[in-house]
């Protein structure tokens, strides 16, 4: 058909040039307090809001960053396997990740590299145009790591494989994995880049097993940040900068030297059925949590920070249910940095099976409603990217989770679909690279 | 083992409420220029930067929110397939969808609905806490509502399945579709929050058949959104509220008398090998395209919103090569307003097929590293969620693509992976609801 090759609208676009508005740098330093006017290019796409001073987040120091840092908006988790065959070409990779990530939480390309076409070919621009966005990159490695012929230091005392729980329906295609790569930052581009940037330096160290992607919305109110279900996630936390937060999470006394400054983080992949949860009501809804879902009090208190007390009693009965989520898990403490996830259909129209366990929802057809099946019901994927940090996941996580398997209100609306643990590596010097102290003496490479 | 039993820090943690700022709602209405404190919740996470005012899209009027708005930061685009029986059924879903998009893109929660367990039950607090982000939810209809017994309406006149184009990937995993809901807001929660809202009026009407999910970044200086090329996409499109928008988008003359208002929307999902083009150099990746990365300028121009001249030649040939994409696309008006996605190794993992044509990253090993494999590389989906406005997909879209798909240097390195079409309903009027001039006089129900 002629109408096919012929432009459908000839008439010469006006140059617009004269209506754009060129802001300059002005509002990169000014940070929360600056309005900017509309975008000038493509459909007049709305800026993003203008960030923070203190866009980026110091990756030296005696920790990684990205643990107790406060928590960025989006994340997205890397589990890779290792396919070097010793301590020292481990060594070249830790290197050389150390590397980029100082440049590009920084905001700047990351270095060249020898597996570049070229030698010194930058393969991407990092994020151009977006602040650095609070962007950390927290590297971790899984229990295998130390089986590596030449690592020479033992591997952290409480690094093992995490036991099974009751109702766990977990799937090996996000479990397990040799190095952890935790990306977070206020910009999903930001994350995508950055993705980008590390994934490039792997090749012949390692092969990317899984990928998880998370958000992070707070309140208009600057509060704490609702989960998937609706409620308020993270209050009893450890604060940042408190004793409590040092004693939970850094490696202990009695750990390797090596790991001194580390830590551990437990990943598991929580599917939510948010469609029961949804025809739940919301008195249950406060029951199954022991906490009000409205402002986040414990159902014994009037605030959100109100500490719960699990012995108040109204008509003989425990105000807080003997299988409410906070009874049986609290005392274990954690850090929680989860983040939310909404994969839509995606994995169900991928190919991937639908959670087993995934109840039909409940409803009523409106009159006149021909007979039909529900198939995508169950197909939605939902939920929480659960991290934990901690030093003793045996006496922190897997204690909480035995208890919380066992009988906790909850479960009737999630699954625990994924599962990882990873020893958080101690941070290092700018002179230095992450994992020097467990790498300083391979025997090998 | 007993530690699994103890709690491993019995210490009681100390109130905490004190620390809480309270900021109330001042925030919501000072709008651009507030700045938060940090947050009092869980770790302390970043509260969102402070809303502009203009928060509430207006959804009512001769046209749907959601084309020429100016683009959110996120979408999910849901495609359903009705199971309704005629067009009275069709009304119904229709009619309950419109008053739910009413409410939540004001910030108010979904009305009660029949379909929900004792009636009234309203299922989830539209995004507690959160503000409306410009939310907008643009619905769309595929061919096969046409077929439906009962309506009595003609389908608009270019309302036809897209044809098949040289080197398309089509996967029917994410083609096709009766019923679209695009849902873009600011904030990720508040578009996960919508698709639930919309999701449970659904059940009885139709049923899930995919979704998808993207973002849009933009550079501080409050220019032109990059794509996962690094490119600024989106210079050229028409501006909205000019002539050559309403020109372009908006139902023609010649169509049904009920589909006055409405418009076209084409959707691909289009797979970008982003480990091959971060390896070319930027001179050709500037070639490929016919613009500049650095600025958007065109080869042959100074500035962004220069004209490309495609006549301009040095040395005897064209600066902008004959299968440069801007060349090959050029003269095709329609208002593109896509968002990146970054899906990681998701639906390679969940079990769906890599993108068979994905190449192989070349790349050199380090010194020393044994024998591997390469099977993560081709599994990342990375790209563009391509969604085009037009009044005439055929001479707008289709020829555009026909050219593209005969012979664009971008080829090398995109995959259409994804496609369907719809009829963007017209819009209406706070009395009305959507697609009501479609089924005034439906011949049952
Ligand atoms: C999708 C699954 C889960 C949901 C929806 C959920 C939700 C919540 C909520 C709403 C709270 C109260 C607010 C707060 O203090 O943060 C809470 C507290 C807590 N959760 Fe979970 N949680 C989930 C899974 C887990 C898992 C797997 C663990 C570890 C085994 C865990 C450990 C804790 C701990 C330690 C607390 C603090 C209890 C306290 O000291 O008061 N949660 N959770
Ligand atoms: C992932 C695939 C694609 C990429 C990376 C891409 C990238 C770009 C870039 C960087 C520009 C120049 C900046 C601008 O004017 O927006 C552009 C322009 C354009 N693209 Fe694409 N594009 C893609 C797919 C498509 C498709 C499938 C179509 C439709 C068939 C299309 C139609 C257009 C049009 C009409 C223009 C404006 C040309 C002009 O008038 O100057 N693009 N594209």
């Amino acid at each position: 058909m002629s109408q096919h090759e012929t432009p459908a609208d000839p008439t010469p676009r006006s140059p617009t040039s004269t209506r754009r508005v060129l802001l300059g740098s002005a509002i990169a330093t000014v940070g929360g307090a600056a309005a900017i006017g509309l975008a000038g290019g493509g459909l007049g796409a709305r800026p993003s809001p203008p960030s923070p001073p203190e866009e980026v987040v110091p990756v030296f120091g005696a920790h990684q960053a990205g643990v107790d840092t406060p928590q960025q908006r989006y994340a997205m988790l890397v589990a890779a396997d290792l396919t070097v065959g010793d301590a020292g070409a481990l060594r070249r990779l830790l290197r050389d990740l150390t590397a980029t990530i100082a440049r590009i939480t920084r905001g700047e390309d990351p270095p060249p590299s020898p597996l570049f076409r070229d030698g010194a070919v930058v393969p991407t621009d990092f994020a151009t145009g977006l602040p650095p966005s609070r962007l950390t990159v927290t590297v971790g490695v899984g229990p295998a790591v130390f089986d590596l012929p030449g690592v020479g230091e033992p591997p952290p005392r409480r690094l093992r494989p995490l036991p099974e729980f009751e109702g766990d329906a977990l799937d090996p295609r996000w479990a397990g994995g040799d190095l952890l790569l935790q990306i977070c930052a206020d910009d999903p581009q930001v994350v995508s880049a950055a993705m980008r940037s590390l994934r490039a330096r792997i090749p012949g160290y390692a092969r990317l097993r899984w990928t998880q992607s998370g958000f992070l919305s707070t309140p208009v109110d600057g509060g704490t940040p609702r989960n998937m279900f609706g409620h308020k996630d993270g209050t009893s936390n450890p604060r940042p900068g408190s004793a409590e937060l040092e004693q939970t999470v850094w490696a202990r006394d009695d750990e390797p030297a090596w790991f001194a400054g580390g830590t551990y983080l437990v990943f598991r992949k929580i599917r939510m059925r948010t469609a029961d949860w949804d025809l739940t009501p919301r008195d249950e809804q406060d029951a199954v949590i022991g906490r009000r879902r409205s402002d986040g009090a414990p159902l014994t208190g009037r605030e959100e920070h109100d500490e719960p007390d699990l012995e108040a009693t109204a008509g003989g009965r425990p105000v807080i249910a003997a299988d409410a989520h906070v009874r049986r898990v609290r005392g274990f403490s954690m850090l929680r940095r989860s983040y939310s996830y909404d994969y839509g259909q995606l994995i169900a129209t991928a190919g991937g099976e639908p959670d087993p366990t995934a109840a039909t929802q409940e409803h009523e057809h409106a009159p006149g409603t021909p007979e039909h099946t529900h198939g995508g019901h169950g197909a939605l994927d939902v939920g929480l990217l659960f991290c934990a940090y901690g030093n003793d996941p045996d006496a922190q996580f897997v204690a909480a989770q035995r208890r919380s398997a066992a009988a906790d209100r909850l479960n009737r609306f999630v699954t625990h679909t994924g599962s990882a643990i990873f020893a958080v590596l101690p941070g290092c010097s700018p002179e230095g690279y992450l994992g020097e102290t467990l790498l300083r003496t391979p025997t090998l490479g």
